[in-house]
């Protein structure tokens, strides 16, 4: 006897459909025959079209079939094979500690985002000639391209067309595309050890064989690149990451001689080359190639907004036909919705605005907390790294009980951040974000950091 | 000679610095001396900080050093290695066409899209609470992880916590994430052929080892994935791609079996679930199971937006530990607004809304293909799959010469698109899209279309 509400919000035949479901499942045998559609309808006074669409949803679904003459029989559902339920675990609720002093060292304040001025972008420019029921172009808007290009002569000084870029949606994104268009023809990959971990993961995730390289006071060594295997290299030449040295020019040349004579690429991942504090940016190492030797890559993650999640390639025209053919059905994963709004922004000059404001703004920090380090951790620590970005590197230089300093900072509720959870190694350091706080915190934000450090001091 | 000028808009110290840097490049030998600041400040009149300003980011660069009682010296820049220039290629510009009509088998119409409600959605919840400067929880915002749970429940019966979503930035997007999790596990994939190409390329590029299913009128063989190596296998139950068959419940239980008894896993891609015009959506496969063996996978692409680039999936709990100890360092490419916005539009029920808009809407659009392709077609062909998504296939029924019916296809500028482009075999149907025209356009279409077809038979 099957309960069918009038009244309900679901309708008759959806209501009918549970329950003959249900009655399946549980009282029917394979073979056995259902009332048919003449009948059911009139003992629950339905239209004939009423049953029949409750019976073609059990045909669509498999539970029944409709057999010539005949009329509707319970096929097998094999649900025999599932009579004990196994209850799905339920996984913990994530966790969310109220930090008093974050000192994550990729962030820019909350306050550096030009909130009011994108929204008025966005609704200005986000209409009805958009198509945002269609795929985009899949390596990005041709518009925010041009912006990109453009950006990346003037102030990095990369030579590209438009069409050699491909938009992503982080620097991830960007080096899993990568490492897919390249992983047929360069298998081995050198890095730099100690070096940017997430970038190595996402090649090693592709199989790549990875072969670390070593640094000194001129970043990576490239007579050790010689002795690897390796024709393709992946180096943070403007600021290095962690160390935050420069590539110097004579190496840069060095490098790109490299590359010719292997028929060997660069991936330039242009860490942090806008904020630098003491001298102008290093020009890209993409600009000095004269033999479309290098793939740029870069992000506002760091500059703009981390939330935002675009990146963007600059591949060797060599590589544009490989990537059209193999990859013109990967579209971007940026939204035309960013992607027209950054067009905008950048076309009408806020983009360079925004740069030398955070560089003034993030220089203030930098300089403040440099000094503060200083005067407060004295000789127990070395700066490591300094003058640009949106942390400084320091080491101890005394015996320092880093799990202890851990404790201690959980306890206070300030984050901390040690270089080696990102880059590996033996590397002590820890990196001292600045990016993410108000001016007038980050003298409080030390003071306590600078009071578990020297309780952790053995 | 230097020639500086005082009101250029370029600061004094960068014009030093670029005439002595090519000066350099062109002039100097390694070890020649500079100019001291002081004699170079006298000459040009300029302040010793502008002339230090200037060698100083000489030194960045590693253009020149300074020794100390000796002063600034050239260094060595290896620039001798790349005296010959080889002219970067440009790439051709991007061919665009004017199709008058293009027969897309995954799109909406543009009008389709509620832009002005995303627009007031976005101005009213975008604003200060949220911190474009710091990456989002990487696996996507909770508030949209718990719409996206809700709705799977309700419309799809999708049984899961919002702890399990990972949103992704489109399907292919999604589905990378999901290889670099599975593929330690699960070297060997099955897969529906004829199937989806775009998801056996993803897993292809990170080497799996692929395994072709046959299909037959219930879906996938179950009988042949059992001979197969795979404890793995990629399926479209609720609507194959691109037959459009759905598997019977018999089918969903022996798979569920297969997997529970290999400790295997179903990757459920619930292509066009939403989009049935006959019977109701099927409901999915992973609510039927009570082992945890499904990966659920959808996309707001083909019922919101494609230009959106918004998908997520639904992991196992068993995966999510993996997945937060391995990938905890990778964020979704969806930007915070996008995601903010969409949790909105989904909790003020306009998603819900919306679904029941497009599948009236696409149902008219489908009725109306599918009687004129019979009306004027006829009996040359046959209709393949119908009845839900946004596409009709058609096979030919009697001989035709494809090529021709291409040529024709361009001169007339309409584009059409073959099934075996992207499910590759001896597939030769014809995906007939709808979704993507007004519906008084689908009658001229579809005649232009029929003048052709007719032109090409053999």
């Amino acid at each position: 006897m099957y309960i069918l509400e009038q009244n309900n919000k679901i309708s008759l035949h959806i209501q009918l459909y549970e329950q003959i479901k249900n009655d399946i499942i549980e009282n029917y045998n394979v073979g056995d025959k259902l009332t048919s559609v003449r009948k059911m309808a009139s003992l629950y006074n339905l239209s004939k079209t009423t049953v029949e669409s409750a019976y073609s949803q059990l045909v669509a679904e498999g539970y029944i079939e409709s057999y010539p003459k005949s009329g509707y029989r319970v096929e097998d559902t094999n649900s025999v094979l599932f009579e004990s339920k196994n209850a799905k675990s339920t996984l913990s609720n994530e966790e969310e500690i109220d930090w008093l002093y974050d000192f994550y060292p990729a962030r820019l304040s909350q306050d550096s985002f030009p909130l009011k001025l994108w929204k008025r972008l966005f609704t200005k420019y986000i209409d009805e000639s958009l198509d945002f029921c269609m795929y985009s172009n899949g390596q990005g808007e041709y518009g925010l391209r041009v912006e990109i290009a453009k950006y990346l002569a003037k102030l990095r000084g990369v030579h590209c067309h438009a069409n050699q870029i491909v938009v992503g949606g982080g620097f991830i994104d960007s080096m899993g595309l990568l490492a897919r268009i390249l992983h047929k023809k360069h298998p081995v990959l050198a890095i730099e050890n100690p070096g940017y971990y997430a970038a190595r993961n996402v090649f090693e995730s592709y199989g790549f064989d990875i072969q670390k390289v070593g640094l000194d006071n001129h970043g990576l060594k490239i007579g050790e690149l010689k002795e690897t295997k390796a024709k393709l290299v992946y180096v943070t030449p403007s600021h290095q990451y962690p160390t935050g040295v420069t590539i110097p020019i004579s190496n840069r040349h060095k490098l790109l001689d490299w590359a010719r004579q292997n028929d060997g690429l660069i991936i330039e991942d242009d860490y942090d080359s806008e904020l630098n504090y003491i001298n102008r940016p290093i020009p890209s190492l993409q600009g000095l190639d004269q033999f479309d030797r290098v793939i740029y890559v870069g992000t506002f993650s760091k500059s703009l907004s981390a939330a935002l999640r675009v990146s963007y390639m600059v591949l060797p025209t060599h590589l544009m036909t490989s990537y059209q053919t193999n990859f013109s059905a990967y579209f971007t994963s940026v939204s035309l919705m960013t992607q027209k709004t950054l067009e905008k922004f950048m076309s009408e000059g806020h983009w360079e605005r925004h740069l030398r404001k955070i560089r003034t703004l993030n220089r203030k920090k930098h300089n403040l907390m440099k000094s503060l380090l200083i005067e407060k951790l004295g000789n127990t620590m070395k700066i490591e790294a300094q003058g640009g970005g949106l942390a400084i590197l320091i080491n101890p230089t005394v015996d320092i009980d880093l799990k202890k300093l851990k404790e201690f900072a959980k306890k206070e509720r300030i984050k901390i951040y040690f270089a080696k959870n990102v880059c590996g190694g033996d590397w002590d350091a820890i990196r001292m974000g600045f990016g993410g706080f108000k001016e007038e915190d980050i003298e409080k934000a030390i003071e306590l950091f600078a009071g578990i450090w020297h309780q952790s001091l053995l």
